[in-house]
């Protein structure tokens, strides 16, 4: 019998959250031992069918998902709310495919990331390893699941699952593939376990560790969910809580250059955490930009909200508040503030953004580079859209998250942000003098 | 009126700890700005720069050394602890010297760690940065005060150091040196604090993170203390609890070199936590090597417990219990156990090891091989003594302390692992495409 029947066993017995949230952590741990010996070739195998697995199990996610659906329209949710939690065809093609494209990536586990020999003759070297295992808290995105249950697998960790209560037939159709793959490559199922029950308690269990069988917390959705995490977790996180992404114009920005990346920092996508929420005109060239750079963003669907230069320079822009600074819309709304130099902008910055994305557009490079080393943030750049901030676009693969603590991973976390490393010395006898 | 005079004056004002740990917080995250972007030079100035002022005011500092020695005398502090305690100038020298030595190390703080380009010409740089602001807490070794000051300095941190009440007066004459040599490079003299209260109460809102103001705890101490931090602390934790270290003589162990880092791995220095505690035989060469293993400890004056196999081998081995095999001595004694093979010794270390260091010793480089994947330690060693677990023997130069969480830092902590990274962006006006 394999670890999680015996877990699913207990939830059917006596319905004892704790004992059964304490079994599914003691089956990952023992779990994730294994699945760190475990050879790339058979994750690679179990990434691929479980790709085959949701392909051949279309119809039933589908109608798995219709009831999640259906029940979410009945309790009268947001349709933005029920877009995030429907599933397609499509989107379960982007699922398998995704699956197959984590397994493409180099396997980052026993790669010797540096080497060196002392001057006694021993050889130590740096190797990656995997973390252990990942409590994964969401929301109501179904395909999270997939995501996030191939990229540990390929990093060597084993994962728990608890989404919302919202997605929960869709997550256990879902879930079924993913273990039919583990199964077919002949790994643990307890390599990728899906918390049954929709308990809220449950997630505190996991927040404070499962008895230390949690070794990091990576919570994905919306703010309350992540502050939530932030503030009660007794384990180690990777999120973010705001991106509050600000695009600067610097007085030798290019106009067409300024406008193209502003346009699409802000209006490309606007629910993403690498969306601006702000924009930055240096007053040097405030009479030139400013005003073009507000019209195209209008012209593009977008509200602005700005000071009084902002608003002098196009009648359309309403007046920002102090708040506008500080918040993140997620909508086409962007707030517009002119500031005096490269200095001023960076204290904006740090006094208002969340130290996730920050862009400069210019010409000079002495003042690209000041903002880049100077900007506190997980990712700065220099005349590219905020918009990049991610994995995928960063060559990573798939991401799990982006971080913006300070701490292992930060900015997109990908494969190789879920592992950690240790220290092989080898030795032809050394003993260390006194 | 610099930051740090602000925050005395606070001191002496009021009274009022939180306000005074505030203010110290407040002023080490400012402080921590600046020194972010501070030159190589001006760090290893100001290096060089304390290592005078500390040869300098040798007098004074052992003079300061001698009321905190006396006070300790007094209150019958054990012999160990005073000798912890007690400053030389030889002692002096060597933490002048030590901090030459960190002006010595490269400056990891700008390093571009990795560096590629995208298909759409993006070239995304991982950059080295600060940490920002850490927070030591530590117990009665003045000299602490210097290394970890010197080593934070170097990688662009600042530093809250709070050190035992017992050595107040030494610290505060080193603490004098440090800032000496702050000021002479220019450089904030807030960037190391030392805490005046020997308030315990100032431990707890320093582990509470100071509203924000640290950024990592790193722990140097007893056990009782360690544990306090990693159950309290609210922020990171660079520590380790036990440095419960073994050694296993496999059975194609060489007998003369599994006696040489077996005696050096347990005696060299019994206090420091990679020394061995547990010595794993194989009964495969228990006949050939236990005894003589067993004799050559005995010999060097270390007090042997035993499984059955190891007393019959020799009648000055006491039994050792199930206690024994989870025991850190850090003590002249050691447990010497037998097992059924490799697979045995690496359950044996998995179960009752603390994940610090580890060593095989064999001629058999497969056997090795697989000590080294499948142990997860921080450290694993092959035919050489747990000795090495060192940051300076690995060659990083001085360390902060050593990690076993498997977070960020994992092993010595040096001035690299003192750092975190940000992703530096350079484009020529890319925008992302929907």
């Amino acid at each position: 019998m394999s670890v999680v029947s015996v877990a699913q066993k207990a939830d059917e017995r006596d319905g004892d959250l704790a004992a059964r949230m304490q079994a599914i952590g003691a089956a990952a741990r023992a779990a994730a031992a294994k699945l760190a010996l475990a050879t790339t070739e058979a994750k690679n195998a179990a990434l691929i069918a479980m790709a085959a697995a949701l392909r051949n199990s279309g119809d039933a996610i589908l109608a798995a998902n219709a009831e999640d659906v259906e029940a979410a329209r009945q309790a009268g949710r947001p349709g933005a709310f029920v877009d995030r939690l429907t599933l397609t065809p499509a989107r379960i093609e982007a699922m398998a495919k995704g699956l197959e494209d984590i397994a493409a990536l180099p396997d980052p586990v026993g790669e010797v990331m540096a080497s060196w020999t002392r001057p006694n003759g021993l050889v130590v070297e740096r190797v990656r390893v995997p973390l252990g295992v990942v409590g994964m808290i969401y929301e109501s995105r179904p395909n999270v699941t997939a995501d996030a249950g191939g990229l540990c697998l390929k990093a060597g960790n084993t994962i728990i699952l608890r989404g919302g209560s919202e997605a929960i037939a869709s997550n256990r159709a879902i879930h079924a593939a993913l273990v039919a793959g583990l199964r077919q490559a002949g790994l643990d199922e307890a390599a990728i376990q899906l918390v049954g029950s929709t308990d809220r308690e449950a997630v505190g269990m996991m927040l404070a560790g499962l008895d230390g069988a949690i070794d990091v917390i990576v919570p994905r959705g919306g703010k309350s969910l992540v502050a939530r995490v932030q503030s009660e977790a007794r384990v180690p996180v990777f999120a973010h809580l705001d991106g509050i992404c600000h695009v600067y114009i610097h007085e030798a920005a290019d106009l067409e250059m300024a406008k193209a990346i502003a346009v699409n920092a802000k209006m490309r996508r606007t629910g993403i955490c690498g969306a601006a929420e702000t924009l930055l005109v240096d007053k040097a060239c405030a009479a030139t930009h400013l005003g073009p750079i507000i019209a195209a963003l209008i012209d593009a669907g977008c509200e602005v909200r700005g000071d009084a230069a902002a608003q002098s320079s196009d009648a359309r822009v309403s007046p920002a508040t102090e708040d506008d600074w500080a918040t993140e819309y997620l909508d086409a709304t962007i707030a517009v503030g002119t500031v005096a130099g490269l200095e001023d902008a960076m204290a904006h910055i740090a006094r208002y953004g969340s130290r996730h994305t920050d862009a400069i557009v210019t010409e000079d490079r002495g003042a690209a580079d000041c903002f880049l080393r100077e900007v506190d943030s997980a990712i700065v750049l220099h005349n590219a859209s905020t918009q990049f901030a991610d994995g995928g676009e960063f060559g990573m693969g798939a991401e799990i998250g982006i971080a913006t603590g300070r701490f292992h991973a930060r900015g997109p976390v990908g494969v190789e942000q879920l592992t950690t490393f240790k220290y092989c010395v080898h030795g032809t006898g050394q003993t260390r003098p006194a």
